[in-house]
């Protein structure tokens, strides 16, 4: 299922651990902004927060990342992170994100993360309920 | 010189990167907390941001660190951080710290650490120049 | 109850991600060095892993912890951790440490971190049993 | 230039500090896991490490990354981590990567980067130099 779904927006703020040897933000730390923004909209905007899945021992995880860096976070810097899925299938999901520097507009990295709904007890993945299809497929544009 | 110094707070978001096998913040996410905390009023706080002090081949190296842990911080939650100058020292500063879970107002974590002021190239010790103890002398309830 | 409890090593790799913008360790990863020391000797040294604690729904939380950093870790540089048991109380332990550079063998951080055994579904401190007493009280001087 | 490079292999320590909320190594640290296999490498395998570029005042910068992910590791595990040059380009280079668990020796992630060789007073790309391609066309089989 390809619904053109709507793109959310979180910020995340730099913190001085997140800097590097080069004055840079770490090039890890965008996937954890990535997450951040993730986890966030889930809660915020899909209304199906971490939590809630946790609470019926399911979880995502990830199983292929990609990233594009194209100019450097510093120190002092803000994150805007937009994340929309691209894609939800049978039993996992992929979605899409960009990171643009919040001061200067400029796009700092692209990227995209397949995740698979997996049964904690068992690692086993899981089909994606119904419930989390409808919440999933929030579009802003046509709600 | 042990003036009354006035305390500021900063809000820091928990990232999932922070969690660990326990569900909880990391034990040394805190030092990283109490840190964003504190650059963040240098820069606001006391117009003396840390991009200045490196711009001058000086940095603030941290020397001594004690925490107490109070209660744990998770995922969605987020902290409130309050820090202020406890001593200004010839060569350093004594900066003490609560963190408090924003959402229940509840103790987290206390703690201080004891900063040096160091010439970056030589790694020395210097003593603090008048402009800086002038800016952290910052009082708000005496400004 | 203060035995003198024997002391412990392991080795620990400074990791580029583990290194701040002044190119120094970051201050916050010398608890995790202390922390991967303290879990591998828990395994090692005293046959007394966390994996067996967390089977038991037990876990070893942090309550207080202080350090004094003396020297700098680098890129390239191996971290020496020896930790010991400093007092063995009712419901925690007093562990103390030192981190050494293996190269240079200079001293790089001192400290110690106070932990209470806790059930980790009840959240609440518990007496430390006998198995772990017996298992922690090893003296390498007299076993 | 596309030669047959040699693969190296590095090991790496699970650090408590890797360990998420699943209890397992969280997923921007395998990214770090390649970044650590892949400076040790440099400096023993291939004589040229990362130190001696920053004294000529270049770095690596990763522009793209990706990763897949086939089984966690956990805490207590080790990652056996290979990394061999796919592409030496004109200022840059393609690294991939296997990582394995020591202990069962299976496929725990695979994936590869792509570094630019840049400048970092000016961050501009520069050519890679000829004594970078001569030790990095190291191959063990016909040395």
């Amino acid at each position: 299922m390809s619904l053109n779904h709507s793109e959310f927006q979180s910020c995340v703020q730099v913190r001085p651990d997140d800097i590097d040897l080069f004055g840079h933000v770490h090039s890890a730390k965008y996937l954890d902004y990535f997450l951040a923004a993730r986890f966030e909209q889930m809660q915020k905007n899909y209304n199906c927060g971490m939590d809630e899945f946790l609470s019926k021992g399911l979880g995502w995880f990830l199983q292929d990342f990609d990233i594009s860096y194209k100019r450097p976070l510093k120190l002092g810097d803000t994150a805007m992170v937009y994340t929309n899925i691209m894609e939800l299938q049978n039993n996992g999901s992929i979605v899409a994100f960009r990171i643009l520097n919040q001061q200067s507009n400029k796009l700092v990295a692209t990227g995209k993360g397949k995740f698979a709904l997996v049964d904690i007890q068992s690692a086993r993945s899981v089909a994606i309920p119904d419930w989390v299809i409808e919440r999933y497929s929030i579009n802003i544009e046509n709600p």
